[in-house]
């Protein structure tokens, strides 16, 4: 701990009391890792401020002593964007005691919720008032809403709702120079300047610290059907979600898994079976939903379903006949990376690519990599209906122990450079945080980078927002 | 002309061609002076690129001669927010001549079309392939969609579809130090850092030239219906949108008219009739649309106006029985700002607060500007869904025909004020231009300015866009 560290800690401690100041080291270990377990940082302290007049305090304090904040919501980042330096260099700005929902109305579809709130518990204390907050993924019960606003989270029903970027109405964060933005006004219109809340989401905490955020709601689910869908190619999966699209509304989840996915999922976990007789090489995942109680969501999946395969589109399909079966499909969809890392050393990709091209891309770019490392298999599941796609380089059997360290650094260059060539994005939902930084110096465009760094210097002159994160 | 106006232009003349500059008064004369004719600048030369390589040309070309550009699409700001400054000492660049459509996609429901393209022929285009670009104003016919995406323009269907910023899906812009940002790719998902799509909208140019926008497109309207409703209150329209709400996603514009507006159109305005008959203290417009054919839209909207009706909320409604009636209906709410025009001195506030204040907004702002001033008459009409309303203030028939120059800014500083404590925006959607700038610095948060500008300088710090517009 440096002299400017024992200052702020000292301050922080006048200021906040007990509860909010940990020095404990056994107390922080948990949050200087990040969710993975992959990167190791430190920190001599972590503040949790329990109020927006606190989180100004701290970063009053910060800039005063010129000693950087690490914002952390759940810590479930996969890109390392909540870890600290391991210099302990920088303090840690824990947002988990700023856990009130401030308000929530189903008359305006609007809740306002501090950056603390649990999302699971976001969705639990809407669902009493008949609403929905329409965003999930599969941390939900640790992930906070200002996390999941600074990294503009996605998920599985994106297809229908968008990101956080489209359910962020507003939001309030303490800026770097202390200065407080409030857009939790809940205006449907607003033109006076540039828009301090979308910079700020997906900003990774580098530009100012988000206390709370303005939500939409939309009304509660009042029907679901799920069905698994067997399919030659990702090709027709596309055809077929088209064909949806052009039919109805009701699907929000069009998830692509290919069979031998499937395959290692039903090898390593527990309790799972093909939901379909027979083999297929590709196969959808489709949620539907309705907020009318009128609605037959499952003779329609049904109906449409059975259009499909008169017309030769898919080669087989199954709609879950219970609450139960349904689960039972998208436990199969949620348990693929951990059956992949059952099977072995796995590498995994989180890209996206212009919809219309995911197909030739899933096909080409599996073929590049494993042409280019033999031994290696590569597959691309997940939100095809948004062209984003996990896509993961598996070892084999013969693979070296130390695979992931020697080969995995040429294996991402390989596909991030195929993503860019395919106009696509090395981070589709992740974030950059500290894994993906190097590429993105490597990849993008030199204006763009100049952007980002005048964009962060301009706002964060001293540099106390989370060093060392997403800007090049 | 100054030296460094003279020696850009002549290198724009070599780079550009005789068709890229124009330097004859007389064709630049319609461009110097704002849409509504009460802001005149100046300007030596109008450039007018042809392509985004020439628009890279010029923007160098400005930096490294200092003299700065005022982008403008079709010079519709109601803000004058593309009139350059009066001294001359800005040029115009004209984005008309970057009209191409690059490309409409229906499958992937998305239209690229360059910065000069004007809204009416972007609409025309995309309904020929069964889309529709579903923003829609008043000067549709002049106004290009790099104006409006700079302006992150509203309109009256932002109710379903939401205004530019929800409609972009990427820009392509040259950035101030003459790189290009491109983000035309339609990728869904992408989290590479903070997102200058959503920093250039609603810019104003300030920050860099939009040159080309990616559109979300939806399918073409199957069948439209159109209602007018008689009210007691604004309390009662709310309440009335909000019966809809519960029942179809079908409304897209829900367009409050006050009874003194009604009597002012029927007064000014030719061939216009109140569509009710009998007297009511409000009125509502109601579109509601369909893309699907077998949808009875009309029956809907009957159907559920008779509920309303039954249970006491609504006066009276009648929907129209032909497209001829349902223009008549819009017109009314079209010529509203022209028979007050006729009827005397106005004041125009384009304000917007939450939806659920609006209401009460209404009628406790109305009244208390009448009686700060004596002798005035104050209303709102539009876009009640949005929380958006257009404020007028008229002078009434013994105001001196100085009314607006002498009492103008004290009425509006008023109405800015209330707007302010209610929590609400000065610009609701059109801008802060050069006309707010003023009322911006006077009731922005300090850390708000400070935002701003350093936003602006970090990207822009040889000053050379849009000179004297928005920021403070």
């Amino acid at each position: 701990m440096n002299d400017s560290e024992t200052k702020l800690i000292d301050a922080a401690q006048r200021r906040l009391g007990p509860k909010g100041v940990i020095t404990d080291p056994k107390e922080i270990e948990p949050w200087v890792t990040d969710w993975r377990g992959r990167v190791h940082g430190a920190a001599p302290a972590m503040l949790a401020p329990a109020s927006t007049e606190e989180v100004i305090e701290v970063v009053k304090l910060a800039a005063e002593h010129r000693v950087p904040l690490v914002p952390q919501g759940g810590n479930t980042s996969m890109a390392a964007g909540a870890t600290p330096p391991a210099d302990g260099s920088a303090v840690l700005l824990s947002l988990r005691r700023l856990n009130r929902i401030r308000s929530i109305s189903a008359e305006n579809r609007l809740a306002v919720a501090e950056a603390g709130v649990i999302l699971a518990m976001l969705h639990d204390a809407v669902k009493d008032v008949g609403m929905r907050f329409p965003l999930t993924l599969g941390a939900r019960g640790s992930c906070t809403v200002g996390g999941l606003t600074s990294t503009n989270a996605g998920g599985t029903q994106v297809l229908k709702f968008g990101t956080m970027r489209a359910l962020v109405t507003g939001l309030e964060a303490v800026l770097p120079d202390g200065s407080v933005h409030n857009g939790l006004s809940g205006l449907k219109k607003d033109n006076r300047g540039y828009s301090l809340d979308q910079l700020l989401i997906g900003a990774e905490g580098t530009l100012g610290v988000i206390t709370a955020v303005a939500l939409k709601l939309v009304p509660a689910i009042a029907g679901r059907a799920v069905a698994w869908v067997g399919v030659d190619s990702p090709g027709r999966a596309l055809q077929l979600l088209r064909f949806f699209e052009a039919h109805t509304d009701a699907v929000e989840g069009f998830e692509l898994v290919p069979e031998e996915c499937l395959q290692l999922v039903i090898k390593h976990i527990r309790g799972t079976r093909s939901p379909l007789d027979g083999s297929h090489g590709w196969h959808v995942l489709i949620e539907a939903t309705t907020s009318k109680p009128v609605i037959d969501i499952g003779g329609q999946l049904e109906r449409l379903l059975g259009e499909a395969l008169q017309s030769g589109l898919i080669g087989d399909a199954v709609v879950a006949a219970s609450e139960a079966q349904a689960e039972a499909f998208w436990k199969i969809r949620d348990s693929i990376s951990e059956a992949e890392r059952a099977e072995g050393q796995m590498l995994a990709h989180d890209i996206s690519v212009a919809v219309a091209d995911m197909p030739a891309f899933l096909t080409d770019a599996s073929a590049e990599v494993e042409r280019a490392f033999p031994g290696v298999t590569a597959t691309g599941f997940g939100h095809l209906g948004d062209g984003n796609i996990h896509f993961h380089v598996r070892a084999g059997n013969r693979a070296a122990p130390n695979w992931y360290e020697a080969e995995g650094l040429e294996i991402t260059r390989f596909v991030d450079d195929l993503v860019t060539a395919a106009g696509g994005s090395i981070s589709a939902e992740h974030g950059i945080g500290q894994l993906k930084r190097a590429e993105l110096a490597r990849l993008a465009p030199p204006g763009r980078i100049g952007a980002l760094r005048a964009i962060k210097h301009a706002l964060d002159p001293l540099g106390i927002m989370n060093p060392g994160k997403l800007v090049p």
